[in-house]
């Protein structure tokens, strides 16, 4: 097994299955990830421990998802010199989202968050990979026929109900 | 000279001629008060360190400012016991205050933020000198005149306009 | 038993699914409540002599609740000296819970209503034993237990997704 | 000089410049009218007082003005037995005119204010004479001659640009 | 059987379960009125006739409901003298209902509409009726009753949820 | 001169800064065009003149601009058999653009208007070309060209600022 | 059987359910169709090939579907001199449908899109028959007739429910 | 002189302000880029290329920044395997910022867009940067030491408006 380099980290145990699929979409790739819960309004010392860390350890992207008043991508990018991937989640509380994408999508100057879509998770999945082939040609490799794939289905879809 | 009971905080000093509106109050109140900037993203160590600290110095109420993606009310009540009023600045990179009222306002259970209106800065000093009084009769004195003091405004008003 | 210190106040029957989690949480720290139903669009006598006299009873903190076109938390904040406590209730006449929201939040100059989230109920509870522990230690003992024992829970979820 | 049969009120003279076009609109239809600043949250006694006696003192039709969260046109509907037409007025703590709209339009069953379009004034006016024209002959005579002058504005900018 | 003095259109028979709100009230205080489907855009030589002959057979309020972009009631109120309700219907073709409100609400100096909540039919009903009130004693009467109902009822639920 | 095929009409003279965009588009595919002041709410007989005739006179595309509650393209196309380009104005009295855009686009199903931007006229003018191209190679060529200039002024400025 | 005039693209086969309903209609006015799946972030070359030859090929008229960022129609448009008629389609992953109807509807000037209602593919598809018809009297009077059923069906309802 | 490993392409001249701070953050942090005007809907063929050859050319990100219905980030992700960030821009024709941020937020499952807030160029040239570190030590130094500044510039206003 290979060295972790990605971490997926998520403010609640609600939003693990939009978060697993960011796990699939690395496992497809072959980049190894870790996943945790940590909550910045609830574990704010194991937030900070983390994010301080997190390239220490050889982590080279964070992967962070929440919802509502979404605050863990934007304070693990506050701390870690990484770049953060966000994951807004369409939780519970969420007034139909749009609290969790502002919260972390408009992050002021000098700290950026890369945020995806709503509760696109398999996107920040994606992203995280796209990041590690700068310099993983095999990772690159696999990007590329990712690309392939969809293609093909889109075609083999086209061929079904074309008229 | 009385002791510091009420703390105002703010993201950015460009936060400055909003969040003083709330000094304001207090001082009319009578109730004392600090100012500070702490940003939640550009200072995360000082504002753990504050929020962890506030209430051991005799702080009673925090009120905390912040505009665009605006962490540091929630952040800061995440770590304090204390009562924590979020004032949603209209900062410049704002998407017309949505994104600091949204994460501010919408904090996740267990995690109160008492909001007030986008740029309500004056109203956050009033409230703060509200949570004051619950234990201190000449400022809830001081309030009860304040809002008679409304009244006549209006009423002088209304003689002008009348007809 | 003690004397009540919170009122919690709704603008209908309906709100009450909502509006008791308010009070779970003001039990779990042991501050004495009342609760009732007060609409300002249709008991506007009653809800004037409520807010008139809930500080001459010795209620220290006001929540209040409602929906749509919310006019009960602003109208109570109007007339009491008392810091008042908003939660929009997204209620089945409003639109996704954005009248609630503003017709709360954005209170102008002079007449502070601290809002929480959408159905934040709970929020609400939690801010009024805040403010309530202002000068009351064995209350503010109980919230940062509470706040350990959320940190502690998200630990305890941790341990199980880890991965 | 007839008898007052509409009356304008609104929460702040800020509102005068866009009520003043319902007072104008009502003076083109030879409808009298009284005026006054009325504030919900600030003269909480004489919005009642006034809500109370409109109808008995021969008033037909109320307008009521205000911004932000603006509750007068709400509450002043929830007193009188008389229909409230509601202006809501982009004040400078709004934002972007939302909360007045919602504030005033998505009231509870059992409670309708008429509300017209945003800073709609002119319309209230419009709207008020309309509904003293159900049993007002004269009144009735001059709106229809209002629609006609409309038409006729139309048809000779037409002539101008037409190509 | 007294004289129908309201009319309630609607653009489409899936508009019905709404806009029937507004008969029921009607009927209960005893207001006559008629019901019909009439169509801005796929029937507009009725609509037409409708708008230009209300008044003419008596009419005095016409109440119009109409989802997406409702053009119903703007179109009526630019030809007819009479006061327009329009009641915003939250069709299954709408975008949450902002379409149907704002293609209502906002109509231009010159052409006022009424407008109630989103599917507040019954609000429109009960303007009606306050506009009926004007000139007729019996009906407003009924109307101070249903407020005290209200007022009533309000209590009867404090009276089993107060603790 | 040929004949004119393409209709231009706004319900206001405020909108025609923005609509002569569409009509210097058309003179510069040499599509000929008419272009009037015709109001769905001021003058709804003209209108429905306008639209019923349209077809019978040879026009073969409308474009219709209207601002706030924006009701003459769909009024229009209610009545004509011809295509309708509907321009949404952002005029004074509209709430950021967003009455305009959806009393335009959310047109019910089996009355279709071509919306096109925010006062987009500019491109109101280019798809009534390409609807006339249809038919008229001559224009169609112009199209293409007109395609072939975009780029190659993009090109131009990518020399300029290209490093 | 004619010639295919028409060409109906989505971008995903999950957008037939609403696109289909294009196709309904233009067999309704006896247009001939193709239909297939053409995604602009799939297929991008497939894309570009479609685009750059429809017009060759003899197609008139080009509708495109596609949600959240919708960028298939828009694409389409700036390869093709061919009217676009864009239908925003409200798929899983869209915020309530305003992203499929901003990237869609809010094309920069020299590249239209005709942008119909959220899932109004049934309007793109009478849309594409008017535009056919600028040339082909016999779909222009199906397009008669349809207005003609419309209104038929409307006043059969009316027959139903009136009272 | 490095080799350039960072593109930034915009599609309108217009952007240059904005994206231009994209540029002074590499140079801060010592990252070569490129620069250039690409724009997806007047010069598609420009772009295909662009996207399809930035990888072989040795780039490793692709900031793309656009306004309106903006497609050129997501078109640009759909064509490339690197890593593409889409910079919002509020331009001109945009509705106050939102289609231009959901046109690029709202990507769909397979095709990520790195978004940050709108018009946050600067932090898409941080973010960059960030991606760049990943294998580039003497990068991720200055990024660390950038973090440090933000918070040295925080702390000396703090010492200024501190009472």
């Amino acid at each position: 097994m290979g060295k972790k380099v990605v971490s997926i980290v998520m403010g609640s145990d609600s939003d693990l299955p939009v978060m697993n699929q960011a796990a699939e979409m690395l496992e497809l790739f072959g980049v190894e990830y870790e996943l945790d819960i940590v909550s910045a309004h609830r574990t704010p010392e194991k937030m900070y421990d983390f994010a301080s860390n997190a390239h220490k350890r050889g982590i080279q992207v964070i992967i962070a998802g929440a919802g509502g008043a979404a605050h863990l991508p934007g304070m693990v990018a506050a701390i870690t010199p990484l770049p953060v991937i966000g994951v807004p989640v369409k939780s519970s509380n969420s007034i139909d989202g749009w609290d969790s994408v502002l919260s972390i999508l408009q992050m002021p100057g000098g700290v950026p968050v890369a945020t995806v879509a709503l509760n696109g998770a398999k996107n920040a999945g994606i992203l995280a990979a796209q990041i590690v082939a700068a310099n993983n040609q095999e990772v690159l490799q696999k990007i590329i026929n990712y690309k392939e794939d969809l293609k093909n289905q889109v075609i083999a879809k086209s061929e079904k109900v074309k008229r």
